[in-house]
């Protein structure tokens, strides 16, 4: 059914196939008065681009963003704003041999199930392409955030077994190296393994981290629309995500209370905690402090090794997917977590405008 | 603003504090002809009621449900079910030290920052209580996914760092010891270990496991409403869940592709996969084999120990917060975690019903 | 499926049928910190209380609302607020002989093919007892409202063909006359007709009109969230309703361009508009003059008068349906339209919060 | 706010401007399989091209779609549907003295203060362009609905005074004449009456109605998202219409209840009804008659004669809209109001799929 739109307020409806005409999205409800730009989108595209290091697919797409709608001498004026991104480089040809078969790791059989037809060329809608409409809308988000003071950043905490731990990150080298760690040393370390992989014809996975500093306290609904609930819905409905968590998440469970509680003090007149364990949620509403949360992602399916497999008539038989894909998609990942955290910000930032009567007076009364 | 419905066909909404009048859900969009009676929801709710063993709170709520609509004649009409908890042992003179101090952990200080106003006795709307509506929610829908074959169950995998490991999982065990572990002899360990963690006024978390059988294939929408994102949302909205991981979940992420994909094969006639790294879906849709997702739950919030904290007035003070509280509320959550998976399952299963023209054939033209 | 919530975010859930147990409402997203006691909304619910004339059923129902969650020392906290009226003068004897036959005017016969089963007491989900949650969300709402300086108020123009021609208006009228009309002596002439009709065991309906004054500009979203397009639906889901119009309505058809264009002008400093031909909106928004709305009510259809139908065994026959029914449900459907005017408008008004930076600013940086 | 989108499960999202890169539509959740091509579409915009005969404006656009998304080899795949058609003749110096004048009965002014911003150029979002969307996407659900056997047809009641009687309809003739009027004869006079309109620089409205036959009984759900009030909700949210009823509509508000009442009877094993009154609809359901609504259109905003008005900085002046405008838009409306009739069908088609038991076994065991 319908499950290509996501926010209440801040709304975003994605559109389109890998080898289709193009892929776009409907960004609805921005606020009036926002200034944007092609160059805006385009930035942010840049980042889960194709082709930009060595561990990722060579495929050649330059993904240029249109904006159709929504602008007016450089301003939102709070209408959707629709962009388009066309396919260049499809080379369906490449997935000739999958029409009939089901790729391990793929949504090919769900898919088929499902809707008793499947856009065989590529990973049609389930195709990471889908995250293009994702990422500029996240630019539209950021661009909101950013104007109150808010700053979303995501990045590569961990390429299958390397890990940068929280005491050695340095923010300053994520944009330093091809894998966005916040760690040279162990970037380089995680390139290595990488390419000793795709000598194998493997693959791995790894875990994005985003953190946002500067959240109005109060932000995300108490119940089910709570700000991590809706962090992880919109987190884990990102390809190839198998699980999220927030502050310490599944450490936490083998903790205790008197060390897992974040002991609050003034400071400066302002509320703070020591610790933050909690990720800057309580109770689903963001406390003030820092948002962390983590994502982990799955080696990438494609793999070009022969693999186990059935074709749409039953049979077994076996598979070698080809085409040029990513070894590890991690570091294409990155920007697409960052826009779907910030877009859930966004959105609930407006929820929350009418959360109490003082705001309401504020504006409607003056 | 209102966060209090989850759902899109399936729907329930929420409501209650933990000191009002009462606490309830209306469950919206439950087909007719579905066999229903009070009993079927009394015995979820008996599963999270307090007092049931030495490891929840003493506080004595016999959480009597009461039916006021939706049902005739034994069976669901179609019309949305109301369910109403009277709030009973209640005991507010026991919260009175909180109306001025914010409790480390708790929802206490967002709360007041966001509405301006905060009902201080308890929880309020972010207490355990809320969850009545939820397990109630999860009873009905349990109900229907069992005329379809569905079988969803939750258990505890780990009390703090008490885990039983999956090859020692004996499910026969989990009705046989109070924690609901799949190991009686890890949960008379994790048993020893609560009671150790209370004599020091301390408190521990654990992870729910929850799986389901029978799922059709394709369930869940292929972009922001995949079965993952969705149960994410669903699960992560219980009030102390920090992380939620769908299969493998956050070991995918260190894994490698030729190991994580799970190859298919047929048998008798049925698509089926020789390993289940996945959990149960691909692409965000289910594939046929068990659902399986995990979910992180932190130690208990509420200890008697003294915590530095600040109060109303912005000034630091110390807080011992009284009241008779669960050392660790694994146990009381695992039919909350079922529940919610279960409301999500009947959603899911209501929105695939439209999703391909020879279903809507066989419904109307016939 | 579910179809028994309205509202984006001011958003209401209603329960509840005739014979059961009670009916009432979930009220979630009303902002915090608005004064709210039961008086508010027992003065509502008053108001479409039957017996309380001559022209109204001669039922027996008290209608006493409890809150059930919500409210905290007088105040609204932001959290649902639960609304419960247990049904009381149920008499279900009277309904025994419709349970196999489909009065004509009434839900019966599509329910029981929608649904394959049918509550036969009464009107079950279709009965106008399912208007008192609406009542109650719309005291909520008018309470929001007139903080705001917003008023609505709705009265009956005319009854069978009796009708109040606008010159005619005196509105101090209104509360004087058992029919709610602002002209005192037209409303006898309409009673005397509905005692005719009473004598000749007949029925009829009449026009409910509402105005709301005092409205910001702007409110209401420009595409299909307008404000006369939800305003349209609120109206159309009252039972009886059958047609909408907003200012001149379906006379605008006939009207031209040069005379149902409403010129501006300004007036000490304020844009204002030399007619009201719109009713309030332009554009789907509104404009800062009166909102004015008609509701077209259809002639109750429930008559003693013996009539032709069919029972559920698929065989003509003929049906007297017994009961206690108002000859006209005209005045009490007033408040139904009025609340229903105020909570479509307290949920655009919540919907506009944040439909311009500047606004975003105004909450978030300062 | 979001208000761009349309529909829960066949849901549509429109965007863009009159002025801008073009305009298009997103229509998720079409089921899978239903054939489909840009010639399906094609043809139900041309139908509300302009400069179709002498009584729309001159504009010459070709409106050519073009569909981006959601069809594989000339089926849909169930993904969505992503329509585009570029702006053509703008020619945006006709509107350049607009820029700081508010048109009457032209949203310019509620606009300007909603959004502190306005895309000057023609109406923008507001411009009439906008319905083509909704046009594409009308075109979509019709050919669903024909699949089904379900037929929608709009035609031209009246324009201006000139009104065909019921009982004076020739169907076959609506395409016959520029206004589709089911009456050439009628249609005739219409077009006199306009000529001498648009001699005196002025514009009429009038009224469009649109029938549904094929329907299966039970589609609407009985309260907030009655049949009847979706449809009022789709039909108002069209730009210049007034009113929406149902059946009878406002008349039925002057009948009696033994007149308004359609009695049942059986006619070959079918439910029937001898009258029909109610138009199709008993408790916001439908019951197997024929459907019919009627929209009240107002005359067109834009005429060339000098109007009183203000200006952008609160002053009184006089405006001469220039530019080319239809002088009556009732023929072009024609197929949006039966676009956004197939598109609230097919919605209700698909929520209606889960409704009982029965279907959920049809379709999950077998």
């Amino acid at each position: 059914m319908s499950g290509s739109t996501y926010g209440k307020l801040f709304r975003i409806t994605t559109w389109g196939e890998s080898h289709g005409s193009g892929v776009g999205a409907v960004i609805d409800g921005c606020p009036a008065g926002l200034p944007l730009n092609e160059t805006d989108i385009q930035k942010f595209l840049d980042r889960r681009k194709p082709g930009q290091s060595k561990y990722t697919t060579k495929r050649n797409e330059s993904d240029t963003v249109e904006i159709l709608s929504g602008i007016f001498e450089g301003m939102t004026t709070g209408t959707p704003i629709s962009v388009l991104v066309r396919n260049q480089d499809q080379r369906s040809r490449d997935y000739g041999n999958i029409a009939t078969l089901y790729r391990p790791g793929h949504a090919d059989y769900p898919f088929t199930e499902k809707y008793g037809i499947r856009d065989y060329r590529g990973g049609g809608r389930s195709s990471g392409r889908e995250t293009i409409g994702r990422v500029a809308a996240g630019a539209v988000a950021s661009k909101l955030l950013n104007e109150l003071g808010v700053r979303v950043c995501a990045y590569t905490k961990s390429v299958g077994p390397y890990t940068v731990p929280t005491e050695e990150y340095r923010y300053s080298e994520i944009p330093e190296n091809s894998l966005y760690m916040p760690n040279n040393a162990v970037a380089e370390q995680a390139g290595e393994y990488i390419s000793s992989l795709m000598a194998e014809k493997d693959s791995c996975g790894g875990i994005v981290e985003c953190i946002a500093d500067g959240l109005p306290v109060g932000l995300g609904e108490p119940v089910f629309d709570k700000l991590d609930a809706l962090l992880a819905q919109a987190v884990m409905s990102i390809g190839a995500v198998k699980g999220v968590e927030i502050g310490d998440g599944f450490s936490a469970s083998a903790s205790r209370g008197s060390i897992n509680n974040d002991p609050f003090y003034m400071d400066h007149g302002a509320v703070c905690k020591r610790s933050n364990h909690a990720g800057g949620t309580l109770g689903g509403m963001s406390d003030g402090s820092r948002l962390i949360l983590r994502a982990a992602i799955k080696p990438t399916s494609s793999i070009s090794r022969t693999q186990q497999t059935v074709n749409t008539s039953g049979e077994d038989t076996d598979i070698t997917v080809l085409g040029r894909h990513d070894p590890v998609i991690v570091p294409r990942a990155v920007v697409v977590v960052e826009s779907m955290t910030a877009i859930t910000l966004a959105d609930l930032l407006l929820q929350n405008m009418g959360a109490k009567m003082e705001h309401i007076r504020k504006i409607y009364l003056q």
